[in-house]
């Protein structure tokens, strides 16, 4: 009868090292518990807690907090503690203290479900204040509710609040699971890259470091792309690094200064190849808390995510998809239709809002069409239908019964459906409806209409950009959509010479609920090809890459890669309102740490070595004079 | 029977989760192996590898390498893959290649035990030059041998090595280990910190960072420990970090300007749990290859450091301590002796060098001689001992036989051995002496005496270091021995405010093979004790501080931590040279990185957004000029 039991015993050990053990939050210290560990069946022990005092009332009891919750402590009430007591009901909120006490059942009736150790509480014995705290800037409770700048200011005490914790905690703990998944399941390296580096040509928001050689400075790059290249030249196959990344922008709501991206490239790989890579990896490390997500990701070209979402990243949680109506207008004697389906890429399109009538003021859609106006230069359009099924709009009365039919056809429209319609160039048309999409969604939402299921996470891959766009300032030279080293589409690679516009690249997006939240490229390897794309089609001084271009030349593999912005995959996981919720020590929009103020003045002493001088703009230098 | 076999296969199950599984390097890609992966076992198989020509024979084989290893591969001979053997006979070496076909054994004899894939080959049957290799600057063959200037330019070349390839991948493992150590047993959080951050008061070795605000500068922080420590003020309770640090020391030999430390900091700790901790993470992450190491590591005070080993960083691998031969002396009627002796921390000392007469030669022991002279302004004196046991010295004649046979007992003088002896203040005495023993040893290893285990690890711990050193420009003012957030030892605090000079404090370094691999402390958690040292005892302005010193009012925890230098512990370990071995793109001793030729110049327009302007050196303005 040895048998089943050894077999139980060995059946168990099995479970016990696939599961995971919990961290031993006690080890190297002298507590025997955190404040969120104990239950009824530690009743009995004597335990040793350190925390912070959230509350203490009338000398009787208080509630210590840590990192993992709170416990309730008794204060012992007798002569023979008596110092115990003063200590404990004298230290102020916040203070820092030691516990050791016993564990002790509540007593019936005053458990308390909601919290994890509700079922006990501890009968200190001893206590010792390890710091008292002085009076704080504002009542911890309503924190919260504070300018965000004063949060910055102390972000230590706000990095107390159950919130940033719970954020933090959660942040490290994906990220772990993503190196598990990549170091020790995939073999990949992980190489830490310098960021002491060259300027890039033209990247003109990467910040300058001035070194010791009079006029020469280094640059902090905005990714490790040129060396993650390197490496697969230099053989190393599989790298990965969650590197810290720099970009310079001024002032920018929800950007970052400085900010990490989950860095990624790979040999002998294909598109595919890294996308199944990148399902699997988010597969892996996803929170088990915020439910599961299925792979593969849906994918959509970049001209059907303009066409339907009027964006680069759709937010595809839900639908009011833009609809092209061009067909069930042409043959109508409308002016302003005809104008637009006159031009080479003329369209006519519209969104359908869902029980607008219903849900949008009619200031909530004269803003919408302000907001099309001025941010697209795009006239809109509203058709409304009436309860009666019948179409309101000063379209109407240019269509006819047919017409009109196919519209609410085509539309899906239904009674107190709100539809905005747009005429112009194709991707005006669409971004303008794009944005109405999403604004109206919003608008929606905020008017009492679930749209949007706060729980779902939906993923998208993008793909098939365009690999070179038209300058913004100057739309017959070219520059590159995404960055220079990204491959052509290998059934485009012949109008590389012919026709460059019409080359699509293997670059591809990853989008969660209508976030850039990844993007990535197979890269160029051939330095031929590199070096036509640089001088050629960029018409750039390839000298400047001639480091990169030669290694190409020397035994470069196919490779491919992506980065993951970890910021904003962390923050839309725990649904925070701002990457800045979601790193401990945050800039604020205009680049400042509140809490040491930095950037700060310097000495032109300190400034010597380094051979530079500042250049006061003419009104500081008259107020430095007087 | 069920029973046994279901057992078995439970155990089986229990043993495969235990063990991890080998990373699979073939996901998401073409290859079905590696080029370091066949073995017999595979003869038959139809396989695709990719790699890198190493070699190439006559259009008959060619051997393939890739970051695993190496494979032969067969080229084929017959008409009907003629193509075949054109493209892999006229690839030249170093292009990148695709072979698929079949695992077959060598022929009887050929086998080459030496190769992990020496038992087969593969016979090619189809093939692709995926990129062919120009002509390489030098052949790869000599690559060690050629200059580290001309290694570092084509940095992606020296990576295919096998020494590179081997320290990058192991370096990682570590990492991860140590990450799993943390993070998944011990419940580290790993919270990532600015890097743009204010300049710490006299903080002359951060890198300056000009921001768009005119006049005003971040610093690139040379260690996150502000941030460390207001983390545990704000309840992190366990931090790690894998941190990038800065630190510009203009030309330094085997400096980095940008290096790693792995960043630890937990509350409610002493310093025998940080140790504790330290020790237990090593031996988790020490590679197997490397043997393992025991714990804990033995321990020594700063003070017995300098007075055996003459240095704050002992190597222990060998004796040649230094022993204190004051009180042999001390009767003795030596001018030299007696001067030494007369002042308040004489001391006479000496090494003994075991076959010193045998292992080095009349100049070894001028050029010891004159090193301790140059370097520590110390006169050095030899005695010898004579193959009939009698001493050779300049101080025999002034020793009666009693003191000499006591001198022969206190240095354990065998025949041939060679002592130096050092007469004067303590400090410098045993520094030159610590010196020396490193000198000499050096030299009795160099002329073939086996003295230090190449493959020893010795860890120690060097507690009870001074809290405080006087200033080296002007002795009677105090400066931190570490940095001023540093604790006075518990014994020693009431020292602080009557003589500081005297308190020690609870920093511990970790020292490796004579190598300081990692320094922490317990710090400062009282804002008043903190304001104290800043104020009283530094005499600094604690301004700048200011937000430091109100979170440690506002309820800061009791904590400490340590910081381990990645970079110099990886390269131990490996036993390279240099760190430049185990940093994928390291820059040179003057700072420059070769390859990509940074820092470099820039335009004065893109000065111009962060309002500094170049002041240039006369010599350089004049030869702009021209």
């Amino acid at each position: 009868m040895a048998l089943p039991r050894l077999l139980a015993r060995a059946l168990h050990r099995a479970a016990a090292v696939s599961a995971p053990a919990a961290p031993d939050f006690n080890s190297f210290v002298v507590r025997t518990n955190t404040c969120g560990e104990l239950r009824s069946a530690h009743v009995g022990q004597k335990v040793t807690l350190y925390g912070w005092i959230q509350y203490q009332r009338q000398g009787l009891f208080l509630v210590l907090r840590d990192f993992q919750g709170l416990t309730q402590i008794i204060i012992p009430q007798d002569e023979a503690h008596s110092h115990v007591k003063k200590l404990l009901s004298n230290a102020p909120v916040e203070s820092v203290v030691r516990v050791t006490g016993i564990v002790s059942p509540r007593p019936p009736g005053q458990e308390n479900p909601k919290m994890p150790t509700g079922d006990i509480e501890v009968k200190a014995e001893t206590a010792e204040i390890l710091n008292f705290c002085k009076k704080l800037p504002f009542e911890i409770k309503d924190f919260i509710k504070k300018s965000e700048a004063l949060r910055m200011q102390y972000r230590y005490l706000d990095l107390r609040s159950l919130r940033l914790q719970h954020n933090l905690r959660l942040r490290s703990r994906v990220v772990m699971r993503m190196r598990e998944y990549l170091c020790n399941l995939h073999g990949f390296v992980d190489v830490e890259t310098p960021t002491l580096f060259k300027r890039t040509p033209g990247g003109a928001k990467e910040f300058l470091v001035p070194s010791r050689e009079a006029g020469k400075f280094y640059s902090l790059p905005q990714s490790p792309q040129q060396f993650k290249q390197l490496l697969m030249v230099g053989g190393l196959d599989r790298y990965f690094q969650v590197a810290r990344c720099y970009r310079d922008e001024g002032s920018q709501p929800d950007r970052q200064p400085e900010f990490t991206q989950i860095d990624i490239e790979m040999s002998f790989v294909d598109q595919a190849g890294i996308q199944r890579l990148i399902e699997g990896l988010l597969q892996y490390s996803w929170p088990e808390e915020r439910g599961s997500i299925t792979t593969p990701f849906p994918s959509m070209t970049y001209e059907e995510a303009l066409a339907e979402y009027g964006t680069d990243k759709p937010d595809t949680r839900f639908g009011m998809k833009i609809v092209d109506i061009s067909d069930v207008l042409r043959l109508s004697d409308i002016q302003f239709v005809q104008n637009a389906l006159s031009y080479p890429r003329g369209t006519i399109r519209a969104i359908c809002i869902p029980q607008g009538v219903r849900y949008l003021k009619n200031k909530d859609l004269e803003s919408l069409k302000e907001s099309a106006k001025s941010q697209f230069n795009q006239e809109i359009m509203e058709i409304i239908r009436r309860p009666d099924g019948s179409l309101k709009s000063l379209l109407t009365k240019f269509l006819g019964k047919k017409q009109q039919l196919e519209l609410i056809q085509a539309l899906n429209m239904q009674v107190d459906d709100v539809v905005l319609l747009a005429a112009g160039e194709h991707k005006q048309v669409c971004s303008a409806l794009g944005s109405l999409r999403l604004l109206s969604a919003s608008l929606l939402e905020a008017a009492g209409l679930a749209l949007r299921d706060p729980t779902a996470f939906h993923f998208l891959w993008v793909v098939d950009f365009p690999l070179f766009l038209p300058k913004a300032e100057n739309p017959t030279e070219l520059e590159s959509a995404h960055h220079p080293f990204t491959a052509p589409h290998p059934s485009d690679a012949s109008l590389l010479h012919s026709d460059p516009t019409k080359v699509r690249s293997q670059h591809y997006d990853l989008v969660l609920n209508g976030n850039e939240v990844g993007g990535g490229s197979i890269r160029i390897h051939s330095a031929e090809q590199q070096r036509f794309v640089l001088e050629k089609v960029l018409k750039e001084d390839s000298e400047v890459l001639s480091h990169l271009l030669e290694a190409l030349e020397l035994g470069a593999p196919p490779h491919g890669g992506i980065a993951l912005g970890l910021d904003r995959l962390i923050s839309l996981i725990v649904d925070a309102p701002s990457i800045r919720d979601v790193i401990a020590f945050p800039k604020s929009f205009r680049g400042r740490d509140l809490m040491a103020n930095a950037p700060d003045y310097v000495t032109p002493e300190e400034l010597e070595p380094y051979h530079i001088q500042v250049s006061w703009p003419l009104e500081e230098k008259e107020a430095k004079k007087n």
